[in-house]
């Protein structure tokens, strides 16, 4: 389906496509990788945090008198300890930061603002004495009433999470738990509804859940004598632990060596600073590096989970399937401080339709639950399921193939979208036929199944990446980067650079590397490493391969533009250029300290280009109507990869939204009691699935080459999971011939809409 | 005294010759430095050597059985783990190597050669139970005869201690323990001699003595499952340090990361292999890491110390002080196997003279004793302590001031030198002028009081650096090379490249990195850290500069060429170029993101442009006519440093040449008994010099800077180690009026002088 041919200058040694072993894998199978607790320095000792038993409440005082003077104990930190940052929102809009906001969900400083929020730590020579230590730090709290919900946030008459704040963008200034409202318009909304044959609206609600990732939050700080200091972090972005660890320490950028650990998964959770500034101020205190990490419970009370929501959709269409108007309304809750993904949400409920008529609003709500963290695509997950529900309904409504109503009003290239956005580069087209022409997809059902399908849409990000590359004297080639390996990154680099210089994949060592020895790189998250990274990896590895050219042009005597480089060599560019046998990369490197020294480079330059991300899926379900409970038959997810470089680590991005979604539509869910206290704070009341909750998760990668990448590359590792809540619950709804419109959709939900209503579209 | 102004380009922030703390300073006085001992992966077992107890043996049978069936025994190796290597010498003349050899100095084969060396090694859970298991490994030698010294190795009867070994260079092929005679001459050496008014010919001996370094041998590898390896490895090169284990090994270099440790002293001693491959070996048996340490025996009986020598001069001179003729012919011992640094001490014998008519032969001879390794300036130091006590006679026999007669002949750039070469530089007469200038040196002596001048050459090298440059987005610069710190060099590093940015040095951050993060190093030897080290480090600056420029012309909207980068930040390179504020280094990073990406660099072209190390001193000594103990009462040393970067650093290695030659020239050697076993292979009977010991060290620094490298520096680290022994000799010959060319001058030395002979010039 290669729809262009690789860039110019480029050797295809075959490798793309193809699924070598990854350079992690032994290390991870054996024991041998080291994750964010496995690192031990000399003197190490142990923090450990204390956290709010209150919802919301006001810190009267804090005394940390006896839990300094117990044996053992090194250093015990409080908010007091941390710095008054500005209460300002930094950024661009969709990604804006408050740094204010950032350091007290570190730290508690004058209120408490969810039941596990941070108030102190401790340090000390051992775990056990260190939580023997929390217990004799007294805490003065005055308990406050709290909100948890949206509905609860929302209402007239809620107590406000933060005193004095207001929704921006709303005039006049009126407090509000609702922190930020934002809205978007195309063409012309109205009249869209009135060319309309059908229109339907609905509304939509979903609880929080969490990314389920297996390694809980863990580091190391060492703060040195002379202040200088190391972060051994687990995360998705050790430059950007680094940088806010920075700057809740004032330790200068430059003093912090962040080294990336092995990262027991992320999916968004793990780009936020938790105990990273802790551990570092416990250290600064102590003298000696500290370790801290976070117990499961501590992970789900006190990390960021995906944001619950509050949707309506309402979609109209005419009877030959096209769409005339669409309308979202949503609300997500962020938790303790403002920055849930929602403005996400409206810029990609509709990202794959060419629809004229769109308007969006989206709210931002705080509420007092640990702050929301992102989680593959977020913000888009949530809308697409409200709006792949709709147009379940719509197709239905029309009688139409849902397949080919979401064909009927696909988006091209130059589209327009909400958002003032035009689209880049699409393959959604390609997705639905693709999905369509599945042998599966006309498999007929039997009794109580049903089959859903849905499409969905990720902005992907590109954003910043470091790389270097350097040649040893036997001819291997080190490559490094920026970006934390999640989902087989090493792999994938070492395939780019391979194929880039036109030598065997066993030539290349591909690494990630710390903040000192590669430049500066933003988050392994948005679905931006294979494409950003890669072409910073590519980027190295050409600036290199410039340099064996001039090595080559100096030793044969001619000038550069007279060699070209492919097959992993230097060659004569023409016949006229002179007749010199090829000087391979092996023989330039052997011979680099006698011809003018060796080779490397250091690669930091922006890159632009990425490509959205577009998926479709189907799956058929069983519904169990004695008990509600829903069995997943089949699943197929079918993605644009741009050009999937390792096949493997694609399907098991698809796979993984698969399982992801079925858990997120099916059983997950955060459960609170009126108390404030979150009651499923572990994996035996938080139900993910399970290998026997699964079907057969089958994967079809479609090709559609994104130009901007030198192999065609688009990010691959979000878009899967925007389309599954939507897929299983249009699969749900068919099953029970009643419109699913919450979730999770757990035997209690399936068994409630079943008894208390009738069939429904 | 600078004679050039520095480069055109560069920005003068008045850092160059300042004294700011040393970004290691705190970290190792406070015990946070990791030194070659201190890292300890999980799972790290012990390994220990089992060592000859012959001085001269062949290997009849060895069984490890009893040993590897040890409780806590995870691996055992003996020379048969190791390759047979080819038996031939590689490399440029001065510098060959015979990897055969190399790795039977690492573990003996087929023969033991010197008491002390290595035939089979263990690792273990602990250093006690790796050390039982050595006794359980059983060996049968058949026992050779052994040579010790000089004179016993090349009688006629002697035995060989390479079966079949011949002497190179010499024809017919004879076999002899003299491996390699190399002869060299300029003019006519007999017409030389006929035109002098004066002729001395004096020989010299001298024992073999130990660099002395504080820490000894030790090192950590790691072979990980998966094939990757790691050594965490104190010593002067990690790079080659990674490039032998890799050849002994058969592990790829690129699969090998080195990382530096700190040093605690080398001085020529650790640039050579000796446990590293030994403990990958025991790591990819055992499958754990392995560390190894050696005791200080270790370090005495089977580490190299600089060659002994067995030296003869002859040098003519007119009345009017002109050298008509000089000739040198000399023996170095390098004991196990070939490779003293024989040729360059006929190089440098006569470096710093202008003379005619020269001739030189020297010999490379094998003994059964550790195999030699370079102590600061290999070779220079015994030639110039024979060729400077000669002229201090012929000064005398002349009548003429012994620094008059030195600046009579001082070479000029230009001259030809002995070996087909030209001098390129020098700052001998201003040295020589600063010396007899200094006021001590006019100052009186009293009763059994003496006097002694020397010079000294060193050719200094140049080679192969690598370095990086990163700039932080708040401003911050990482840099980083790939030469291991000794003397100070990531201090140097640093304010050469906070001179090349107009930046503060605080705003600098300087570390050495391992293998896979900076291009490839030499060795830090030679004296070629601050010349070609900081030339990379300079040219990875002065990348980053232009990428800087590049920016600020973007964002100028002005061509590259209007845009001079001066004091930090970017400029109009001229009223025409426009009018802009100028942009700083600070403001450019902060922008980076927003602008085109981050700045980096990664460098390792080579660097040429070295020049010669040139040093004079002068010491008085005290000599006790009872006893025969020498007392050094002053020591003023004089040396040109081209441009001293780091004063305190350049100072510092010249007050350790006149400590370390004080104890070579007094009270240092090895001592073997007739069965060829060291007798003083420890601190209490081998006597370095403490501080009771030394006067005031004084320094005078010249400065005549290189027009080379951007600020003018050549080498410092050795060339003053050059003239300690000379110096010393002189003043003890003329305190006691007996001329002493055996060293050590220990108070048997002396008494027996005193004792049996007369007055001497």
């Amino acid at each position: 389906m290669n729809e262009i041919t690789p860039p110019k200058g480029l050797n295809e040694a075959g490798l793309i496509g193809s699924r070598p072993v990854r350079p992690d894998g032994v290390p991870k199978v054996t024991g041998a990788a080291r994750y964010g607790a496995d690192y031990a320095p000399p003197g190490m000792i142990w923090g450990q945090v204390l956290r709010s038993p209150h919802a919301h409440a006001r810190i009267k005082r804090i005394d940390t008198t006896r839990a300094a003077a117990l044996r053992g104990v090194h250093a015990v930190v409080t908010g007091a300890d941390f710095p008054d940052l500005p209460d300002e929102f930094i950024g661009i809009e969709r990604l804006q930061k408050n740094l204010s906001h950032d350091v007290q969900n570190v730290m508690a400083k004058d209120k408490v603002f969810y039941h596990g929020h941070a108030v102190a730590a401790v340090a000390a020579t051992d775990p056990a004495t260190a939580k023997a230590a929390l217990n004799l730090i007294e805490v003065e709290y005055d308990v406050l009433p709290h909100v948890i919900t949206i509905d609860q946030a929302i209402a007239p008459d809620a107590p406000l999470v933060h005193d004095g704040m207001v929704t921006r963008n709303v005039e006049p200034p009126t407090p509000s738990n609702i922190t930020h409202r934002w809205t978007a318009s195309m063409g012309d909304i109205a009249a869209g509804f009135a060319q309309a044959d059908a229109v339907v609206e609905l509304n939509f609600d979903s609880v929080p859940v969490h990314q389920g990732y297996i390694e809980p939050h863990a580091c190391v700080a060492e703060y040195a004598p002379d202040g200088m200091a190391h972060l051994w972090v687990s995360s998705q972005g050790h430059f950007q632990m680094r940088d806010l660890t920075s700057v809740f320490t004032g330790i200068a950028k430059g003093d912090i060596k962040a080294s990336p650990a092995e990262i027991g998964g992320g999916f968004g959770g793990k780009t936020k600073v938790y105990l990273e500034p802790v551990a570092m101020i416990l250290s600064k205190k102590a003298g000696l590096p500290v370790k801290m990490t976070m117990s499961r419970e501590e992970v789900f009370r006190a990390s960021g989970p995906a944001s619950d929501s509050k949707i309506r959709v309402k979609i109209g269409a005419k009877t030959d399937g096209t769409l005339t108007a669409a309308e979202i309304e949503l609300y997500y809750n962020s938790g303790a401080f403002p920055g849930a993904p929602f403005i996400n949400g409206v810029l990609c409920a509709f990202g794959h339709y060419a629809i004229a008529n769109q308007y969006g609003v989206a709210n931002d709500v705080v509420s007092n639950r640990a702050m929301t963290a992102a989680y593959r695509a977020p913000g888009s997950t949530q809308a697409c399921f409200a709006v792949e529900s709709v147009l379940d309904v719509l197709a239905k409504k029309i009688r139409m193939d849902p397949i080919d109503l979401r064909l009927k009003n696909a988006i091209e290239i130059g589209d327009a979208q909400i958002g003032d956005r035009t689209m880049s580069h699409t393959g959604f087209k390609q997705i639905l036929t693709a999905l369509k022409s599945h042998p599966d997809y006309t498999r007929p059902l039997g009794p109580n199944q049903g089959r859903g399908i849905a499409a969905g849409y990720w902005h992907n990000m590109s954003g910043h990446s470091g790389a270097t590359c350097l040649v040893n004297s036997d001819g291997m080639i080190s490559i490094a980067n920026s970006s934390p390996d999640i989902g087989g990154s090493r792999a994938s680099m070492a395939m780019m650079a391979a194929e880039t210089f036109g030598v065997p994949y066993d030539q290349i060592r591909s690494e990630i590397h710390d903040t000192a020895s590669v430049p500066y790189g933003d988050v392994t998250g948005g679905s931006r490493v294979t494409f950003a990274t890669g072409k910073a990896v590519v980027g190295a590895c050409n600036e290199v391969i410039d340099q064996l050219k001039e090595r080559a042009a100096a030793i044969w005597g001619v000038d550069v533009e007279a060699v070209e480089w492919r097959d992993g060599a230097a060659h004569p560019s023409s016949s006229n250029a002179g007749t010199f046998e090829p000087l391979t990369l092996t023989a330039l490197a052997a011979d680099a300290q006698a011809t003018g020294g060796h080779f490397g480079s250091s690669f930091g330059k922006t890159m632009s280009g990425h490509a959205p991300g577009l998926s479709a899926m189907f799956c058929d379900v069983e519904v169990d109507p004695d008990t509600g409970a829903v069995q997943v038959l089949n699943f197929v997810s079918c993605q644009d990869a741009g050009r999937a470089i390792h096949p493997s680590y694609v399907e098991g991005q698809m796979q993984g939204a698969m399982v992801q979604g079925i858990g997120w539509a099916l059983n997950e869910g955060y459960v609170y009691g009126s108390d404030g206290v979150l009651q499923n704070a572990g994996w035996l009341d938080y139900r993910m699935p399970v290998a026997s909750d699964l079907p057969m998760l089958q994967t079809v990668i479609v090709e559609v080459p994104n130009p901007e990448h030198p192999f065609g590359v688009k990010g691959v590792a979000e878009a899967s999971m925007v389309s599954a809540l939507g897929c299983v619950a249009n699969a749900v709804s068919n099953a029970t011939k009643r419109r699913m419109t919450r979730l999770p959709m757990n035997p209690e939900t399936v068994l409630d809409a079943l008894d208390t209503r009738g069939d429904e579209l």
